[in-house]
């Protein structure tokens, strides 16, 4: 398989996913990967893979590089006479976290040329961006999740503490715990700065959390087969590292312990609820909660760091299913019968 | 106020869509607006105002007209030598029905390409377009929906009758009506030609409908204000011209009787929780329907045929009004701080 990584994007997390990408072309070693990365003004650039370090980035440098433009079909060098060379891969990897990648926007693109992507769908990303959608479709597909409000006034919802996180940003930034009504209106006026619309959940401690990523493949039978990786738990929750937790954007390598067979059934059962057909041609990561023995939802990651590489058996293997299973929508036939019909009414 | 009118789209809509936009034309009379078509093969044609009509576009003949190209801030007419000029208008207005326009794409490259326009964004597109997703969104603002299954194996999951519909169409297209279990089988597989997800309800013989549409200003007040048009009450459905109706996607000019201003009360408290923040920036129509005293959520329409201009007071200055209330995306800035910590100490 050859991939296109697509990665940068107008983003509070443009650096993770450069060093997202950087993290994927290691564990891609083996496959044929071109790199487009989407600087902060929204201009894709075509990066040469020997290019591929952060300071090249951070620098300014790629801005000497090859310009390119998303057309019919991928991505497009333009020469100076309008001449457009098409840059190879077969299937683009949006890596785009957050804000571009995560909210549609590039999805929905990626779809309106007609090209073969590992992304979450326009569909799928609503869903997981806007942590009140989240909300209702979980409870919606019988997926439990932690007790909710949206915030109103300056007075906490629930006893406190309680975390308060901005609806809308696909990542953890305006995210806080508040133990005191200080803490509270002060966490409050930080995440409003994000998004008007600002959700508060009790802060439970002690939680058990554990991540699963996956992805549903079509590509030997028709009713399809769902890849899992491992179920990776989550160091308990402290209280006083939790902001530190939901900042630490590098996702490292993990040892993963292997948990009760049981647990990993019924993750896997709330995984398959909320992936469904609304994250078809994705590999995302849900991170659950075990609260008295329930299983929770706690968020959906649509694009996780690295793709979560670190959790699968077989990476490049999972993602070729994948990559081998995605379709093009549906071309649509349009013949103009009803406009011709009136046509001809008109003529008699 | 200066508009760019985009229609047409790679959708079973495409025709609907070019009626929509030459009414609009008429009804936009005194202000300055210009005209893009998206034709099936999803490449942008600037249409000069003389040219909108029907046959124009049945015939094929715009494609002797000018290409343009979505970039950032506008549309595009690009020369042979790669010099671009700009369309002119201040406000894109999005009257591509079904996919491309109401699914998230083209809503997504606007605000990639951070043009103002009045159109329902990516994640009310996701929510409106997904009939299951409208459900759970419904349910989850606190308005009623009717009671609904989704399709499982041959047999109806309610008495019959019931309606079949696609989960995913933006429009009404293979949606049907059982009596038997025979017509049951035969519309289900009609249903998932389109769509694998497919939703059935109870149909509710002479159920009371109810449209109306509106949206959410702030061009004067921070707190902003709700714009409605007048309350449509449909006429009663008929079991024999269900499928009719559906069909009939020719928007009419229509005489709205005045509804009891309690019911009314009610209509636009129902719109607003559906509206809430997932709308913004949008004119839609919400379609309600009531039973045994009770208000329901049927349908969104989030571009409403031709936006609804026949059920506006003043239908131009609503419009205005939206189109002066528009934001486009905050800018975020990039300043590679976590990348050149990661430098410093590695230098360290």
């Amino acid at each position: 398989m050859s991939y296109i990584i697509l990665f940068g994007g107008s983003s509070f997390e443009h650096e993770i996913s450069i060093v997202s990408a950087i993290t994927l072309k290691e564990k891609l070693a083996g496959e044929r990967v071109e790199f487009i990365f989407l600087d902060k003004d929204r201009e894709f650039y075509q990066i040469s893979p020997d290019q591929m370090k952060s300071r090249y980035f951070a620098s300014g440098a790629y801005k000497k590089g090859r310009r390119v433009e998303m057309g019919r079909g991928g991505f497009y060098q333009v020469g100076f006479l309008g001449n457009k060379k098409k840059v190879p891969g077969k299937v683009v990897i949006n890596l785009i976290h957050g804000r571009d990648g995560e909210d549609g926007k590039i999805p929905g693109m990626l779809s309106f040329y007609r090209i073969k992507a590992i992304t979450p769908p326009v569909e799928g990303c609503a869903i997981s961006y806007n942590k009140v959608l989240t909300k209702y479709y979980a409870s919606g597909v019988g997926v439990k999740v932690v007790d909710w409000k949206i915030a109103q006034g300056e007075e906490p919802p629930f006893p406190l503490p309680v975390i308060i996180k901005p609806a809308r940003l696909g990542s953890s930034i305006g995210v806080s715990v508040a133990k005191t009504p200080e803490e509270y209106r002060y966490g409050l006026d930080v995440a409003r700065e994000f998004d008007p619309l600002v959700i508060v959940e009790p802060f439970i401690e002690g939680v058990e959390e554990f991540n699963l990523a996956g992805c549903w493949v079509n590509d030997q039978k028709e009713e399809g087969e769902w890849l899992f990786s491992r179920v990776e738990p989550v160091k308990k929750r402290e209280f006083l590292d939790y902001n530190q937790k939901y900042l630490d954007f590098s996702r490292r390598e993990t040892q993963v312990a292997p948990v009760d067979p049981q647990l990993e059934t019924r993750l896997k059962e709330a995984f398959k609820k909320i992936y469904g057909t609304s994250f078809r041609g994705a590999l995302i990561r849900c991170d659950f909660f075990r609260i008295n023995g329930e299983i929770y939802l706690n968020e959906i990651n649509p694009i996780p760091g690295s793709l979560a590489n670190y959790l699968f058996e077989d990476f490049p293997g999972t993602l070729r299913r994948l990559a081998q299973s995605l379709q093009l929508e549906r071309e649509i036939e349009i013949d103009y019968r009803y406009i011709n019909q009136i046509q001809q009414a008109k003529g008699k």
